[in-house]
């Protein structure tokens, strides 16, 4: 049997939205360490992965390892019917073929329980070694979503360039060019407003603007936004879900610029 | 002659907001009562009653009764040009084939007249008995249309089911069920935030969302809804304009669940 | 060489708003006096002219009159990845054929540098002499919207017409007739708020709603509106820019009323 229940019921409204025009359908796998998420987008291309730590909830009950297959779209319209101060509490027999999603307004007053059919959906679960980058980025949340649908406007591609100075945002597009150049600053009043680089060495790399912006759809989960680059590896772009884990979004860089001017 | 002046002009736009969407065009009746109106919507299945008594404006002279048909997408689109403070006067001339809508800003430097023609349109009157109905709620309108919207998403119908506890708000469709229970709760801080159930027999009936979704277009006219209901006949949902009427919707319930599920 | 920095960069923002759907290219005029345009509508109706004054930039280098042709759409994407409190520069240099716009943040913790192609556009500068007009009315720009907006949804054109007590503004369509009438009242508590009439004998003239409608999309530049009306001449709608200069509009006024109903 599997009851979670977590009083912050406005973090799961806010993941599902940050992962749902992504990722269609995907295994949600809860074991005693926490309730999490692995999966490719539905073009292949960009993999998401969630943790939720059972620490994180009020209540943690999962007897078994459990792997339960939703669709992600009709998972949001249930908990789009949860009030932002609801708690939510998602409940599963062994065995069974639906979930159910508790909400609780905070007086009691209103109950509601939405039960959802589970799907068998085939899924293989990547090992992401953990990795040294090049270079790290923490910079505002809502600042790196800015940039990123600004140069939207532009072109379809960013190049992303680090350097101890700071991180430079770069696109071309018919109309002409952008860059944005956000400089180091750690001596801002509000630690969540500050722009931090960690920098083993200067990397630039270039990437589909469109993965970046869904991305960014996981804004309201946190202030700060950490982008992590390496020329041989997929960028990391994670937003720390607090006391609670992460959202993180891997996206290969695109090789050569030449090869997108072909194909646009 | 008639002339009726409303201080709270924005009572009348809001009463617009929430007629138009289901009643395309009415007779609105003039009497030394009152000004009101009944109609079916367009699809002939729900009914509307409308009264705002004579009291409740500044000035009311109606010197013979007056039966006034008006497309009610045109009367919105008039009422839309009066300010949220403006004063509205209705006025209409006898034997006249208009009617004028004047509008007068809370200052007085700015007046509007809007003058529209009136229409031709057979009606009848249908008597509605006062009836004895099994269970009333009362319930926030705020709270009545945020389940009808939720549960829309989910399903076409829902089953309104009244025990002494409280109010449960059923449906189900291709994604799964949903249940929604508001338990009696009078011992709120607001009297507009409690839950009141008055109650001789449990009641079980069965509606379309989607009249129930029109007539929460009311919502804004009032902060409570009251919900009567009665296994043979059509459910009222009242909406009460503060000192001066109502506006009432009466939709008959679905006789069958099954039927429902093959005329989906 | 070219560069002129200023400061309240959204100013520009909301010049670029008021301008990009009734103008889609148009040559901007720099040299010592001031940044100007003058263009016609794309359907070569309305007139356009813009002038911010070379004093209200803060740091204003023009080293020879130049002709910059820009696609006003194109700039206003760019111009919409400024914050609104960004300081905006906008530098071209000698020969060049591309323009380029920066924008700093208050803090100068973010750069942005957004290079646009120019273009080369045929245009004639008309010249416009001042003229005596029969009355200018001077009121809140957010009231002459708001009455534009509202008498579009009951017909196509407003007959404006000034006498000393006020200035009424009157349209007709299918489904009746609409008079609004704003009172001179000089006596409000602020002066913003006042509408003001100058008048030498009284004028009522026809205009296409349509146009008196974009030009309102300049109402964030101004908290007031002036409108010169003269049999003879085109309307002027002016929104002054604080300090800087303005935005007119200019329009033909229908001649006759007649016309204007067998070609609506």
């Amino acid at each position: 049997m599997l009851e979670l229940r977590l009083v912050q019921g406005s973090l799961l409204k806010k993941v599902m939205e940050a992962l749902k025009d992504l990722v269609t359908e995907a295994n949600f796998d809860c074991s005693a360490t926490g309730f999490s998420l692995q999966a490719m987008d539905s073009s292949h291309v960009a993999l998401v992965a969630l943790l939720l730590r059972s620490e994180g909830f009020e209540h943690y009950r999962c007897d078994r390892n459990l792997s339960m297959g939703m669709n992600l779209n009709n998972m949001s319209k249930m908990l789009k019917c949860a009030g932002n101060d609801d708690i939510i509490t998602i409940k599963a027999d062994d065995g069974s073929d639906t979930v159910t999603f508790m909400f609780e307004s905070p007086t009691q007053d209103k109950i509601a329980d939405f039960e959802m059919k589970l799907m068998d959906i085939d899924s293989e679960h990547l090992g992401i070694p953990e990795a040294e980058y090049h270079a790290i980025v923490r910079m505002p949340s809502s600042e790196f979503a800015r940039i990123c649908k600004d140069l939207s406007s532009i072109g379809d591609t960013v190049v992303i360039s680090v350097t101890k100075e700071g991180v430079k945002f770069s696109t071309r597009g018919d109309i002409g060019t952008a860059n944005i150049v956000c400089r180091q600053n750690s001596t801002v009043d509000k630690p969540e407003e500050a722009t931090v680089i960690e920098m083993n060495e200067p990397v630039s790399l270039t990437f589909a603007l469109r993965y970046m912006n869904s991305f960014t759809k996981a804004t309201p989960l946190s202030n700060t936004v950490t982008i992590s680059l390496s020329s041989e590896l997929p960028v990391v772009v994670e937003y720390k879900i607090a006391e609670m884990g992460y959202v993180r979004f891997y996206l290969a860089p695109k090789i050569e610029e030449d090869e997108e001017e072909t194909n646009p």
